[in-house]
């Protein structure tokens, strides 16, 4: 019988820590600060979203955990890594991530500069130095989709529209195409790098519909995981949150529930929730633990 | 017959030129500034050293032009993103490269920041798109080796080697490393990368006795170009550099000219060039393009 699902959150979150606490270098190697920051900025962090997607999309096929291991590790020093930059004085300049301080604060900016530069240098190591799929073309154009995903017309990109759009009033349309971008890449990424773990001799290889589907249902979860993430920032204290609360929209940034209201953007979520339960409706019980990712991630606080 | 050197460097500078401009997304796609400024960090940009030292490691093997471009332009994304990062306020402060405002001046700080980190994903993304070895396998590893040598073991951590010695008395052996990393680690990468374009069905793959001989010149071309580059930071003014001169000596920053003198770095320089040469000895007249690249890196000005 399956774990029932805060069990299998949980085991995942605890053995998740011990791969990333192996993979990172060590702090007692040189140059010792840059890799003490490296862990500080990744170690003890957040919910493990991502990692947490890309494994139930592995359980979806069947895939080798210590594959998906690979590719969790690889998204999570992705997000990492923007976290940290985006953290900055030139950026968000915030000072509280997580309930620490960020790591620009904690350590200084040359040294937060030089942490994100190096998380997203080892996420392709690990991408390349692991075997992740038994066909290694397969397992190039999952480095060219995480390479996608992150870059100029993914996550980064997203952020510069978000630096863009401050002070401006934007349309629900162009929110949404930078919140695709911004958050929404690298949670689709997440998700299809965890099933393509599963093709080759050790799993049930999906077809391209499956595939689309999949990336659909990574695409609205990835949305609602946004609105949700407006309708708490506009709720929570700081301390709930562990990080600075009602920031966004003191800075003028436009978000969901600004532009819908907080109900409006409730209502939002819930039906993106629904859109994302259907599009796993063909799977059938393999798509269990994304089931439930989904409900996890709209459903965490209201 | 083979072109003589100037023309081979010329044509090779040309011809880039217009890889760089296909591969780098089109200003006329969004978000429009990050590309436009993407672009402003990466074209008419410097000698190209890396990416002349992948062709020249190219012929070496008989590789596949196409293929060597890929690498070509991913080492010079590589670099371009840490001079866009290293010019940065938070690290080197540098308003004035290759004669141009550096880009977070031209832009501003956060574009600069995202400019980096798209330019990095950007290596990425071509090094797994493109074919660059008949064997998958074998480009996995190639993928890994600039993940190495760009990371926090190699280019990211030899800067923070560099940041935190501002003001340090270094001994030879502790410059030489951190020179080894910061900006030896990319050239070895480059020429290593152009060479394992040439295995497979096109080319003459080297043995692993070739392989370590190609990376310890590698090596010594790489100090022997930082040990040039900081005499002519000693020497040259500020407008035939096209960078701010005499900066490094002004910060504190130790340099070989300030624990060799300029005398000294001079002789080090001649007498890496040689070792570089000896190296390539049993490669024969297939080497000729790396030993005139040898010549151009220690000789161009003095």
């Amino acid at each position: 019988m399956r774990p029932d699902f805060q069990s299998w959150l949980t085991g995942i979150q605890v053995r998740f820590e011990r791969v990333l606490n192996e993979l990172l270098p060590r702090a007692d190697v040189a140059p010792q600060r840059l890799h003490e920051a490296m862990r500080y900025a990744v170690m003890d962090g957040g919910k493990r979203v991502r990692p947490l997607l890309a494994f139930a999309a592995g359980e979806l096929v069947g895939a080798d955990v210590e594959r998906v291991n690979m590719v969790a590790a690889a998204v999570e020093l992705i997000h990492a890594y923007s976290l940290v930059h985006d953290d900055m004085p030139c950026m968000d300049n915030d000072v509280l991530r997580r309930g620490k301080p960020t790591c620009h604060v904690q350590y200084d900016e040359a040294t937060a500069l030089l942490v994100g530069d190096s998380l997203q240098a080892l996420a392709y190591q690990l991408l390349s130095e692991h075997r992740l799929n038994d066909d290694a073309e397969r397992q190039l154009e999952m480095i060219k989709l995480l390479g996608v995903a992150s870059g100029s017309r993914g996550m980064a990109g997203g952020q510069a529209v978000d630096l863009a759009s401050v002070g401006k009033a934007l349309t629900l349309p162009e929110l949404e195409y930078m919140h695709i971008c911004k958050t929404g890449a690298l949670i689709r990424a997440s998700i299809l790098l965890g099933a393509q773990c599963g093709s080759g001799r050790k799993g049930n290889p999906l077809d391209a519909n499956q595939i689309d589907r999949l990336d659909h249902f990574g695409k609205v979860v990835g949305l609602a995981f946004q609105v949700v993430d407006d309708v708490l920032d506009c709720e929570a204290d700081t301390a709930t949150l562990g990080k600075t609360a009602g920031k966004d929209a003191d800075s003028g940034k436009p978000t969901y529930v600004s532009l819908l209201g907080i109900q409006g953007a409730r209502d939002m979520a819930l039906q993106l929730h629904r859109e994302a339960l259907d599009t796993l409706a063909q799977f059938g019980d393999a798509a269990m633990r994304l089931r439930e990712m989904a409900d996890f991630i709209v459903l965490r606080k209201f």
